[in-house]
């Protein structure tokens, strides 16, 4: 742990500052019916707290300082609730389509892990020009470590507990293929303490059924992230004990890609800082994983 | 006159703040060696300093900000010296192809208002990836209002005095052109008063000759537009008393485009503000006349 009570990892780079504040801008627009100068009031407040960035501070951390900024001056605690209902809706229609590719797959285990990965292209904070039916449509499977999958199932094969800590309410549609195959082992599913982005909430994996499938425990991260002290002891205990730990999209790989304990990241690559970090290009399918010489 | 003793008119749009906080990294990057801690902390100081942007701000203003912010971290006052240089001597490569493009024009003064126009695309600021080769190679005819051509050219051709308001240093190798076919006028060039991103000064037009085809002086401003509650009194009373001004450049369209005397804004558009405003899609060439009642 470091000077400033912070234990993260992919360090604030001067790239992600304007595109934090794009982010500011996007969400400042979105919720603001075309008010200027409320635009221009939330981007002032935002332009402001830049001043509170170190360099072990992450892009998720000052994600959740913009969305406060936004939602007191909007007065709305749940600002996607409706961009995530609208999103959901879209992503169903394709529950079809990936039924059948599930259905088709000779390797299921390997198949709902590659559909899992497709679904973190759903992200309203990083990347909000996603096109869901684009990616599924175009969706192959030639885009992974070959060496990276066949660890993880080697590893989800073997693993009696398994934490998988969610992402986007959205996407974990995608996850639940994957979590029905692990429904034989002890899975726990961790979803965010609040309303984030569109990050999942209690709430929400109860909505889409996920707590029938696996537990499904609060983190007690209130960022699109998972920095681990503000987690709660439940969190904390099944990350420290389970035998795999599944870590869903780009904001938790920047806040826990740095941790001991061996982690598999599970992510779609979307900006250039990340791209640099995890060596893959943006747009990429990656399996992550942080501890090659690590036993489990 | 409004209440900030500001005269200004194209306003400082939200959208103007990522892009502007995004130019102020490429200042950063480009005069920091890789020193990400400097750059960091440069960022933290432009965006500390977005508190004074209001309604009435532009962002030519910010941009002399940003300077400032830059020069005093990396103790260097003329930051854009050796990329003007190196700028120049591309451009320069060119020469003999616009020289060609005249020779072989049947109406010189046009193809010369083109050429001008043309090299307006030369931006460090607002789009620092311009590719003035392609820009050449690719140069058509078709790209200008015809109705605002006619009356340019008609009002040049009428005028006993023309004020030519420069914008960057390396365009004004296009503007001489343009300058020489009115070498028969009383033509004064006017340039910025302090080396600010890409834009002429005094030294760099009688590096280029211009003051061999034309008066050159100075306007007074610091900013990479013209301000002319900063401008000079001789600046002032050529503005007033010249029979048509041409102003070059986006910068001097953000500045110039409410004042009440008829202003010729040759430029490319480089922003979706800037497009939004001046109804042209971003990469066309304009000839903009704020006045189109007047006489001149």
């Amino acid at each position: 742990m470091n000077n400033n009570n912070w234990r993260l990892s992919v360090y604030f780079n001067p790239d992600c500052i304007p595109c934090v504040i794009n982010q500011a801008l996007r969400a400042a627009k979105l919720f603001t019916n075309g008010n200027k100068n409320l635009q221009l009031k939330i981007l002032k407040e935002v332009c402001e707290e830049v001043k509170i960035i170190n360099e072990v501070f992450t892009a998720p951390h000052f994600s959740a300082v913009i969305q406060e900024i936004v939602e007191k001056n909007v007065k709305n605690e749940n600002l996607y609730k409706e961009l995530k209902e609208k999103n959901i809706k879209i992503v169903e229609q394709f529950l079809p389509l990936l039924q059948k590719k599930m259905e088709d797959a000779e390797d299921k285990l390997e198949e709902s892990i590659k559909i899992a990965i497709l679904g973190n292209t759903i992200d309203v904070g990083a990347n909000p020009n996603f096109d869901i039916r684009d990616e599924i449509e175009n969706y192959t499977s030639e885009d992974y470590s070959p060496v990276n999958i066949e660890q993880l199932k080697n590893s989800l094969r073997n693993a009696g507990s398994i934490l998988y800590i969610g992402d986007n309410y959205e996407e974990a549609l995608f996850d639940k293929f994957l979590l029905k195959e692990l429904d034989e082992k002890d899975v726990t599913f961790a979803v965010r303490s609040k309303p984030i982005l569109n990050d999942i909430t209690y709430d929400d994996a109860v909505k889409l059924g996920i707590d029938k499938i696996s537990k499904v425990i609060e983190s007690g991260s209130r960022i699109g992230g998972t920095d681990l002290n503000y987690c709660t002891k439940e969190f904390i205990e099944k990350f420290n004990s389970a035998d795999v730990v599944i870590s869903k999209g780009q904001g938790n790989y920047e806040t826990l890609l740095d941790e001991a304990r061996p982690i598999y990241f599970l992510f779609k690559v979307k900006c250039e800082a990340i791209a640099e970090r995890s060596k893959s290009p943006i747009g990429s399918s990656v399996i992550y994983y942080n501890n090659s010489t690590a036993q489990n």
